[in-house]
C-alpha cells in the first residue's frame, strides 16, 4: 500500500490536531499512514530556528488558535501538565514499539497529552508503560527498550531534515512535502489530482536574488 | 463603522494573498478595513525570530505553498524581481498617503510585487511614484513625503509588538487577534459569533511550567 508519511513530536498541539485527521484522510485516498517521530527540537537546532513557545507573544497566540482549531474539528484538548516537557522517552517508544502496534500507542500518547481532561503528560517512564500496558504492549518492556532506539530518534530526525523538513507535524505523499496542520486541505487537493506547482514556477522564486538583508 | 485592522509588510506573500481577501470578509460583517504598514522584520528582530526566507528549506516550501494557495483562491501570483527586497520606502509611502487613498496604493504596490506577470518590484523611488500616480495620488509629492514617515512606520510596528503581534499578516477585530492566511477562516467564525476560548481555558495553558528546554 502507498504511505503517507506523517513525521511529528508528541510537543506539537499541531502535531496532535493533525493526527486525529489524518487516518481518515489517509483512507479516503487508500494510503497508509506511516508514523516517523522525529525530535522537534533537532530540526529547531538544524535551522537555528526558535520554536513557537520560546517565543512568547506566539506561545500565548499557539495555544488560542489550537483550541480554536480543536472546537472547529471536534476533537478534544486541554493543557498537559507542562509545556515544554521532555518527549524523548516517548518518542523512542514508537520506534522500539512493533510497526503493528504503533497507531495504537500513539493514540494513547497523544491523548495523554493533549487529549482532555485526562491529560497527564507522558515524560514519565511508569506512565508510558502504562500507557502502552492499556493499549496490549508490554510496557515495561517498552521503557526498558526504548533507550536502545535513541539513534533510530536521531537518524529519522537527520532523514527529515534531509527531505526539507524544517516543523511538525509534516505530512509526505508521492514525493509532495505539506507542513503543517493548515496544509491538510493542501494535501487533500494534491491527493485528489488538482494541478500543482511545476518545477519552473517554484524555480522562478528560488533563483530571484536577495537584495535586503537583516543586520 | 467597527474596524477590521489588517497589519502588513509587502515583503510577506502570505500578506498578500491575505489582502486579495480581507476587503470581501470584512464587508460581510460590516466591518472597515484599517490596513496598518509595519516592518516585518523589525518584529523579527524583536521577538529574536528567523523570518521565513531566512530558512533554506522553509523559503523553498512556503513560495511553493502560496503558488498552491493561490490557485485555490484564483490569485494572479508571481515572483518579484528580488527577494528578500527592501520594504521600507512602500511602507512609509502607504503612511504618508491620504487614508482614502491607501487601499488604492496597498492594491498597487502589492501588485506590483507579488500579483503575476507584471510583477516590477517596490524598491525603488520612480516605480512607487508611478503606481501612485496611476491611482490617482501625486507620485513624486508622495516619495518626497515618505521620508518623513519613518517615526509613523516605527510607531506602528512598535504598537504592533505592545499587542502581540509576531508576524504578518496580523488581523484585529473587536478585540481578538488573528494571524495568518491559514487563519481567516477563524476570524470569519469569530465574527460570525461562534464560540471562543475563554480566559480561563488559555491561562490554563500559559500557566503550565516548562520542564524541558533546549540548550
Amino acid at each position: 500500500m502507498e504511505e503517507l508519511a506523517f513525521s511529528f513530536d508528541f510537543i506539537s498541539p499541531y502535531a496532535y490536531l493533525a493526527w486525529t485527521q489524518i487516518h481518515g484522510l489517509a483512507e479516503r485516498h487508500g494510503l497508509d499512514v506511516a508514523p516517523r517521530p522525529v525530535l522537534f527540537a533537532g530540526l529547531l537546532n538544524h535551522h537555528g530556528q526558535k520554536g513557537p513557545a520560546e517565543i512568547p507573544a506566539k506561545r500565548a497566540y499557539i495555544f488560542k488558535d489550537c483550541l480554536r482549531r480543536a472546537r472547529v474539528l471536534g476533537v478534544p484538548f486541554a493543557a498537559p501538565p507542562s509545556h515544554p516537557f521532555k518527549p524523548l522517552l516517548a518518542l523512542r517508544a514508537v520506534h522500539a514499539c512493533p510497526h503493528e502496534k504503533r497507531r495504537a500507542l500513539i493514540d494513547g500518547l497523544f491523548a495523554a497529552t493533549w487529549g482532555g481532561a485526562s491529560a497527564i503528560g507522558i515524560d514519565d517512564p511508569r506512565t508510558v508503560a502504562r500507557i502502552a500496558s492499556e493499549r496490549g504492549i508490554d510496557g515495561d518492556a517498552l521503557v526498558a527498550s526504548a533507550d536502545r532506539a535513541k539513534d533510530a530518534l536521531r537518524s529519522e530526525t537527520d532523514a527529515a531534515i534531509s527531505r526539507g523538513i524544517f516543523g511538525v507535524p509534516a505530512m509526505e505523499a508521492r514525493g509532495e512535502l505539506f507542513w503543517g496542520l493548515d496544509s491538510l486541505d493542501l494535501l487533500e487537493r494534491f491527493l485528489r489530482g488538482e494541478p500543482q506547482p511545476d518545477a519552473g514556477e517554484i524555480a522562478a522564486f528560488l533563483d530571484r536574488p536577495a537584495t535586503a538583508q537583516r543586520v
